[in-house]
């Protein structure tokens, strides 16, 4: 039944071998890791206009300069990337970067906030995209949570049956999107430059504005920076490309670099020629393509592809998610099963585990994710600071050729990149605070499993002392009555040893007499202890027996073995008309006792 | 930590030899069994006017013939109930007179509908109560679900705490109510006789209402209905009560019938003496409150009884519900687990199981019950039906002393109640048609339990014939690498038998080779094998593994045993960190297989 499911779901199982069938085109990714980065493009420009818009109309010739400086930044963060990639063909993530140049404290501070920022990838794009979809189509929207939690569970399902089959299911909407905003801004440029729409009467650019501090404009412009989230998607998941992997993955940031930076300064050039103003309940772009085409079937088109590719953005965490847990459960500091191939060899852990903690988070926003946005950059621009510092210092200290235009790449990378995030907790104190609490603790924790980890290879590692020697075993069964299932597990019991000690508890005195009675009847040679339980314990009159039982056995070097009759019905339901007290009592004695529990499965016929 | 939690929450665990004094006086039970059908007063003249209201103003005087048939029937059920105390001095419960008297499958519909009944109890009172509460106090009606569901877990608490507690702590709210409506009865009556409130200018009794259908006047009637349920519950819940349990109870059960026929005859006459029309954003009870007492301190005391008492009657549920799981499980038509008394001696199992099926009931409907109330009627009115039946067949076979006077009281109860549940199947067939969906599945269920643990009973008598023999054990070791576990795991398996046979699944040739080589030099004596699995499936292998090693064994009478490693770390969260691939194994091949699992524990010391 559940095995049937999973594999009409996830599809039939892989080899491992199959592993190098699984890598992608550049086509492919393009589509795969940049959904993230190109649908920014969505709010991008609107994000800037809202914090202009609060001072006045006449500060909006400033989101022009602001798009500029987004560009400059856009362009560093590209070129830095790519010799990333270069340097770090088997995956160039932030930790790996921060970890290898910078030590491991600003590592584990890199991975700990791409982490929980790919979290908030899915949670913010796909809340946003169900946002898109219920604005189109506003009868929906008292379902909007339940949307929003199926296109995770349909991302994840697709991402759990493999890379590349995902990819050619995901492809076609970004390509659609990019095509229909080419066509929304050259169709707009066109009409705004022959007249046939007007330009807005606007302030003259470089009008100075009354009331715009730098302050504003800092703030502004940081707004613009969350453009610039998924960036970094490519840079970790250079595995998964063909080979060449670095030059493909290379080749495919450029391009994508050079698509995002076309939509964004065609976007914001769009919205201010037409003055366009934010809103509350139409979003820049919809009031862009609604001026340019009317209510027409291209509008609808733009406002389907734009709500598609903010639900697949989601997708680029869910490429890159595993993929960095991977990497830190490789070197201990997250659980052993982040490394584990599912069935079609994506890492399935880290997949479902980011499906759900997304969903947790939608739930618990209620889908109204806007106050996650600032705190989703900030947990951006860290591990971009970071990585860039440490390749920095690699060029400095390994001096190959032309390290010193390399270095100068990426430190006018960290420079701009920290700058950004300087101007985030400056500006937006309120709503990126949390990072401050966030951090520790997932620090915390990396060392906590690593800790243990450790610990538990240093247990293992075989002493080569000698090992306290076991003289021979003491068998205890416990009986709940005279029955077919004990006959069994005492014949059983005497094949493991001649010691063996059959264990009754009674909560009703008569009830004892009679099985004393009927135990003499057996006439089997093994002798019956009884134990009144005066509470209706089962577990605490037997843990106190085994322990006289236990403390008498170690004097001789014995062992102590319970062995547990367990009946396993024939249907799963009819568990549920059993007391598990087998169960119960394996779980208890096997994690506060040293005790040997062996189950004897009694199968019942019907 | 587990078990903290309970003991502060549950209390200490009373010994079995405690039960008898947990028993209840008959004012306490006045308290605990009857707030379900005192509660109905708070809604049962309601639901008779809105009827009449649909029609005109001028029908509103049938209220008070249609009052008068429901104090009828009320006092035809209490009579017939007193008879069912006294045959059934053990819990005449309707399940128990319907079987004994009827055969098992009335009585098991009876039990059935009563079950689905107290869940439905539990969910319509909870929610009702919680509207009172939000309604006087409208700035939580937010969180009306969340009040609701602590109500729920509140009563279920103290009814696992065990009942004489939850008596005391119950029985004021219930005494206030009472005496609550009975100022407002006394004062309302007075000012009206005295003229200080002005008599409603009514059409006069007696004037024919144009529209009024027969059909009409019987809905009506079968809503007011609604006040007579839970009068039942007294006659589940004999044996709870001080000896003489049989005459306590039949006195307890007047004394309530008495209190209900003048709550409800008083409220109907207030209401029609005010001439009240229902109103959707206040009760009846209310509105005749509030013209009595204006919005003084006995208005708001009148509101806060009412509230109370409503969230109170869910308590019926929970003291009935487990006695009658109780006797089902007993005749073992549902799992055995519901006969289990817990540390205070309530049936636990039961009461949980309520507790949360109403708390998902609540959720389902977001605590918006009123469609729930007339199914609520029907699941009592069958019962009713049944038990009285029962009791006039009873009454016929034995033929005791003054049987013809007996049985024609029972015989007025069955017609009566016949011809309720007909009339609610007719006038309101839209809202109680699923009980005909639910009582067909819930006995099926009964039988299927009991078919299961007859198949069981059978299946583990003794059959007096030899067992086949057991020669001698084969254990199977599953290592993951050469460790220290491993070490003395085969040390262990080797004090159980002298064929020990070690086995590691790999994933990677070149690891199974390493693992290989170390275990040559462990130089144990027992045999390696290595199993490649190109699935990365640990289990698979192995289970094809052991077919073919439990396939040899058999033809020597041999047995197998699986021994597994498992580590037992020292903080349970470390459990995550863990791949649980021993309890996986475990439950698999106790499942699917026939063989011995034994698990030997090893407690990390860090």
């Amino acid at each position: 039944m559940y095995s049937t499911i999973k594999r009409f779901l996830i599809g039939k199982p892989l080899k491992s071998k199959e592993l190098g069938e699984q890598k992608i085109t550049k086509t492919k990714a393009l589509a795969l890791l940049s959904s993230d980065a190109l649908s920014s493009v969505a709010y991008g420009t609107e994000q800037i206009l809202i914090v202009l818009a609060a001072v006045s109309a006449a500060a909006l010739w400033y989101s022009l300069p602001i798009a500029v400086g987004v560009l400059i930044l856009l362009t560093a963060l590209i070129l830095s990337y790519r010799q990333i990639i270069f340097s770090y063909p088997h995956g160039g993530g932030a930790y790996v970067v921060s970890r290898e140049n910078l030590g491991v404290n600003p590592g584990l501070l890199a991975g700990g906030s791409l982490l929980v920022d790919y979290i908030l990838t899915v949670a913010v794009s796909v809340s946003a995209g169900t946002d898109a979809i219920t604005s189109a189509l506003p009868s929906l929207h008292p379902y909007h949570l339940l949307i929003a939690v199926v296109l995770v569970l349909l991302i994840m399902i697709l991402n759990l049956r493999g890379l590349t089959e995902s990819a050619s299911i995901l492809a076609y909407p970004v390509y659609l999107f990019v095509a229909a905003l080419l066509i929304l801004i050259a169709v707009g440029g066109y009409k705004l430059l022959t007249g046939q729409i007007e330009p807005a009467e606007h302030a003259a650019i470089g009008t100075p504005v009354a009331g715009l501090s730098l302050f504003l404009l800092l703030k502004a412009f940081s707004s613009g920076c969350s453009a610039l989230t998924g960036v970094e998607a490519i840079s970790n998941a250079i595995p998964a490309f063909r080979d060449p992997a670095p030059r493909n993955a290379a080749n495919t940031l450029v391009m994508m670099g050079i698509l995002l930076a076309v939509l964004f300064s065609g976007i914001t050039w769009l919205a201010f020629g037409y003055g366009i103003m934010p809103k509350g309940e139409e979003t820049v772009v919809s009031q862009i393509a609604s001026e340019t085409f009317g209510r027409s079937f291209l509008y609808f088109f733009i406002q389907g592809t734009t709500s598609m590719i903010l639900v697949l953005a989601a997708n680029t965490g869910f490429s890159a998610f595993p993929q960095l847990a991977f990497n830190l459960a490789r070197d201990k500091y997250m659980p052993r099963m982040f490394t584990v191939r599912g069935d079609r060899l994506g890492y399935s852990n880290g997949i479902i585990f980011l499906g759900f903690a997304s969903i947790l988070l939608i739930l618990l926003f209620n889908g109204q994710t806007e106050h996650l946005i600032p705190l989703y950059a900030v947990g951006v621009f860290i591990p971009f600071t970071l990585s860039q510092t440490g390749m920095c210092l690699k060029w400095i200290r390994q001096k190959p050729a032309g390290w010193v235009w390399k270095m100068m790449i990426n430190a006018i990378g960290t420079l701009i990149s920290a700058a950004v995030l300087l101007i985030l907790f400056i500006t937006k104190f309120p709503l990126v605070w949390p990072i401050l609490v966030f951090m520790p603790i997932v620090i915390w924790v990396f060392y906590a499993v690593k800790k243990h980890y450790n610990a538990v290879g240093e247990q293992l590692r075989m002493t080569g002392k000698p090992l306290e020697p076991i003289e021979g075993n003491i068998v205890i069964v416990p009986v709940a009555g005279v029955t077919s299932v004990v006959e069994k597990s005492i014949q059983y019991a005497k094949t493991l040893s001649d010691q063996v000690i059959a264990v009754h508890v009674s909560f009703d005195k008569e009830e004892e007499k009679k099985i004393e009675k009927k135990w003499e009847e057996l006439n089997n040679g093994v002798r019956l202890v009884t134990l009144y339980s005066s509470y209706r314990s089962l577990i605490y009159p037997l843990e106190k027996f085994l322990e006289t039982v236990e403390a008498k056995a170690a004097t001789y070097n014995y062992s102590v073995m319970v062995l547990v009759p367990q009946f396993i019905p024939k249907k799963s339901w009819h568990n549920i008309l059993h007391n598990q007290s087998a169960f119960l009592l394996r779980l208890r004695l096997l994690w506060k006792k040293d005790i040997v529990v062996a189950t004897l499965p009694y199968h019942f016929k019907k």
